[in-house]
């Protein structure tokens, strides 16, 4: 049997979230139809609003809905101190850890020539001209520890090369609550190279 | 940090799709603003056309998007065998399966006084009125093994008395490919019970 039409599209379209396939598609499908309808469209209006609604902000990239996001228009964060990540779902992750409470710059994707990801898709330009402007005194690097992400930081570490930019980028090395035993050796190394006197 | 309005009005009404908690809702919005808003846009219109557009076949009550779905507007299918399934899904797997050829009455549902769900809403009365007007000749059940299912089955069951019609029920027994040891034992008795000759 095959579904009508549009319980189809709908279970076709559904694939396009992380994580769900043609299986959980068709139990989402179903059970909204079953038993949701005004759940969904709730979610189908929250979804084509937020989809043309979010836009970037002017400063930092990440998501807004104005101009500035809600941390760039805070007059209370430290403007001069930027961190650099690669996506908004890493400041959501900083943020959440209360530590931080500088600036950021949201690059949208790290360093990858063959993907059409290079300096000026990830507004490293525009970071670029901010430092030459002398708009920033320290920038910390959080971009992942991929081949990606660590080409993006040599590419950062070049540009900074000759300022007076402080640049630095966060501890690698065994995560709080590890067992030693179960942490990989990579990052052992890196925990034994970042070692730090008492 | 909070997310912004849209965003966070996107987040949780995600979470109304079944198997989606808070942390897989705001990973799915951040993936779609991120990386796939057309196929934000397309799921939005879909899931917004599928809950108006999606009616119920009237005949069968399964949806179906023209006034008969497709089991019911296919002159090949045994119109006077009629098997009762609880859900739509239902009427999926078994049409999967490829081995029945008749007709389906869908409840959308199962008998649950306490949530509501009485004869009525069920559209057994329905289901009564075709039975009285000689449109069926056999009835299968194949509602679940659940406490309301065999409540459903009964009521169906009591219904029926004193007709002509044939009823049935699908067989409970041992899962195809299940090892002995790991059926539980409400199955095993009912696999002895219907134990059928070779």
């Amino acid at each position: 049997m095959k579904h009508s039409p549009r319980v189809q599209r709908l279970i076709d379209t559904l694939t396009c979230l992380p994580g769900v396939g043609p299986r959980s598609a068709q139990r989402m499908a179903y059970h909204l139809l079953e038993r949701n309808r005004d759940g969904g469209r709730l979610l189908a209006a929250a979804m084509a609003d937020a989809m043309d609604g979010v836009q970037q902000c002017q400063r930092c990239r990440n998501f807004a809905e104005e101009a500035l996001c809600s941390v760039c228009a805070d007059p209370r964060r430290q403007a001069r101190q930027v961190c650099v990540v690669a996506s908004p779902a890493d400041v959501l992750a900083i943020e959440q850890s209360g530590e931080y409470h500088g600036h950021y710059f949201v690059l949208m994707g790290q360093l990858s020539p063959l993907d059409g990801l290079g300096p000026r898709q990830l507004g490293l330009d525009v970071l670029e001209q901010r430092l030459g402007e002398g708009e920033i005194d320290e920038l910390i690097l959080a971009t992942s520890t991929t081949v990606e992400g660590e080409a993006t930081a040599h590419y950062i570490h070049d540009m900074v090369e000759g300022t007076t930019v402080s640049l630095s980028r966060i501890a690698q090395g065994v995560p709080m609550g590890g067992d030693l035993e179960y942490v990989d050796g990579a990052t052992l190394a890196h925990a034994f190279r970042g070692r730090r006197p008492l």
